[in-house]
């Protein structure tokens, strides 16, 4: 590492502990004149007022040095937008339009990460979110889902909590898959702590991400701030289960604020955890998805990744003409009949009835035997409801 | 009842039995001359050559007035067009220009009928279908929407199919709703038998219909024109467990030709028995309903029968600016705080967390003692996922 390089990961360190994300002002600074010089102009309180009032509180904060030194301390570091694995695609759903005219959609100042590289993503990440409180229900299908698509090359991103988030990237890690949680927190710390083990074999195999310093707490706003995050690292965010009122929906809005794909998957409508997904699908703010192929093909490139079709059990009287139909089902199941005798239940004239054996014969459906034409295939349902 | 509308009676009970419906060139001619007329051209063989596939193989089948009994002694009727109680706002859908676009969309010739007056179907009737090997899910919520209507006063109109159409009959009489049972065969026989005892309390309470006349049996192809009726004689259709393949879905397809609304109920992504309303859902064919008041909101006048928001619970943190949430995160949730202690936590500068704290006890969120500010509410949740 260049002195350069290590200046600049000194400033935006400190920047990030310095300002709360998302921070508008500091972006623009940053933008206008680079992070080194935008970071000794906060320390030296020579700033805009928009700026300082970003960054008076905690200006006087600089554990550059003790942060950069915690992160590697745990086997992670520092990864900033000047760095070759920055996730810059994916970032710059930040800098649309649409984006820049509302403030909660700023981009990080840096991320802290334990893990592999950040651009490891790709350009199909996924992201799978949904109740702390999960049912086995959600639990199975977030599990199933985060092992679909890791197993389909695609990376599973989550927020690591209990319920949802753990069981898919424990999905994503049992097809050996790319996997990112994103903190709220330092990443000194678990959160939730139970997961400890969790987050390491993240860490092990994919990343664990968070735009907080190390020692930063898990407030409630950072989680909302944290769920932008998500967002905006993937191409889809789907909600597999949630409550009437829920992160994962905060989530799924960020995900359509910043142009992704919101995806929800029904459930029960007995189920309180699925209410929050079912008022996606009927507010229309989200596709329902009920397999891993579906999600890839939402997330897709258009023509790429269709998801199969289902395949449909086939009828032996399927694509007949009504006539034929007609015909075919005044024959009783195991009987002979001639076509004299299959007029009036089939409603048919008699020279249609003749005219229909011989290609239901051709399909083979009936036979014509010696006491007159039977069914070849019995057909078992009565295809009522 | 006068000659002349026994004689009614008797040729439309004769044609019911000579046509096999859906007949579009016999609705026709009994348009043009009306249905006394074409029962005897009929039955002389008097007829166009379109009329004539359609009625030459039973013409000779006159048993109208045994039909007239058979009915009688089960103590049932045969309702005409011409009859007060007939449905004829709901059936107006077949002449429609894009239901005379399809021969599939021709109306009743006559109904036969156990049970009470057809015209109680009123005008905001919903079909409620599904799966025969339903799931005990499929038949909770079907039963649940039955009784749920009927209450709410809509009538339930099924097919009397074991599984989800049973169980949407049994919800409705349990509430003491009016139903209807709409049957692929004559009266004289229960379909399926099992549900014999079913039908005689749904005639008892609502009706029990067929187009079919006395002995019909109940084919395959009579269930997709039966669920043409069903679809017909509703505002409405709810699909609440399908196959990937069913009739539930045929129903729908057809009650979308004759402009009704089709609604489908979502269930586990695991279950097979959802697979059909999801694809519904996906495919944009169905609505995607949860409960009976979002089912009477779709079948409902327009600014009439909204259905009731859900209520979401109340976090004593709603609706706080960013920084009044900031502040109130930065005090710990069992100690007190200085102005001067919250600024690094909540990334405001010292004014702007002085002018907060008294927004924030003037919301009931804090207070002020003698060692600082603390928290009223403590705030359990963490607000992730």
């Amino acid at each position: 590492m260049t002195p350069g390089q290590r200046e600049l990961r000194r400033a935006r360190a400190y920047l990030s502990r310095v300002v709360e994300p998302p921070a508008q002002a500091i972006s623009e600074l940053i933008d206008e004149v680079g992070a080194v010089r935008a970071a000794r102009l906060v320390a030296a309180g020579q700033v805009p007022h928009r700026v300082a009032a970003e960054t008076s509180a905690r200006r006087g904060d600089d554990r550059a040095e003790a942060d950069l030194s915690a992160i590697a301390a745990l086997g992670g570091r520092l990864v900033v937008p000047e760095d070759a694995e920055w996730p810059a695609a994916a970032l710059s759903c930040f800098t649309t339009p649409s984006a820049l005219a509302d403030e909660r959609w700023r981009p990080p100042v840096a991320l802290w990460v334990r893990g592999h590289r950040l651009d490891e993503l790709g350009e199909r990440a996924v992201a799978v979110v949904g109740a702390r409180a999960a049912t086995g229900y959600g639990e199975h299908v977030a599990a199933e889902f985060g092992y679909g698509l890791a197993e389909s090359g695609v990376a599973v991103v989550s927020g690591a909590a209990f319920g949802i988030d753990g069981a898919a990237h424990r999905g994503a890690l049992a097809a050996e898959g790319y996997t990112v949680a994103v903190q709220a927190c330092g990443l000194d710390r678990a959160y939730p702590a139970g997961h400890q083990g969790l987050l390491d074999r993240i860490a092990a195999s994919g990343a664990v991400v968070s735009e907080y310093p190390p020692g930063a707490r898990p407030a409630r706003h950072r989680f909302l701030v944290r769920n932008r995050l998500i967002a905006a690292l993937t191409a889809g965010t789907v909600v597999v289960e949630a409550g009437v009122r829920s992160g994962a929906r905060c989530t799924a809005s960020a995900a359509t604020a910043l142009g992704r794909v919101v995806m929800a998957v029904p459930g029960p409508v007995t189920s309180a955890l699925s209410v929050g997904c079912h008022l996606l699908l009927r507010e229309e703010q989200a596709v329902l998805v009920t397999r891993v192929e579906e999600v890839v093909e939402a997330v897709g490139r258009i023509g790429d990744d269709l998801a199969p079709a289902l395949s449909t059990p086939h009828r032996p009287t399927d694509g007949l003409s009504p006539a034929l139909r007609a015909v075919y089902e005044a024959l009783p199941a195991r009987a002979c009949r001639y076509p004299e005798q299959l007029v009036h239940d089939s409603g048919l004239p008699l020279h249609e009835v003749r005219s229909a054996l011989p290609l239901l014969e051709l399909r083979g459906l009936v036979k014509c035997g010696v006491s007159g034409w039977y069914r070849i295939v019995a057909d078992t349902g009565r295809g009522g409801a």
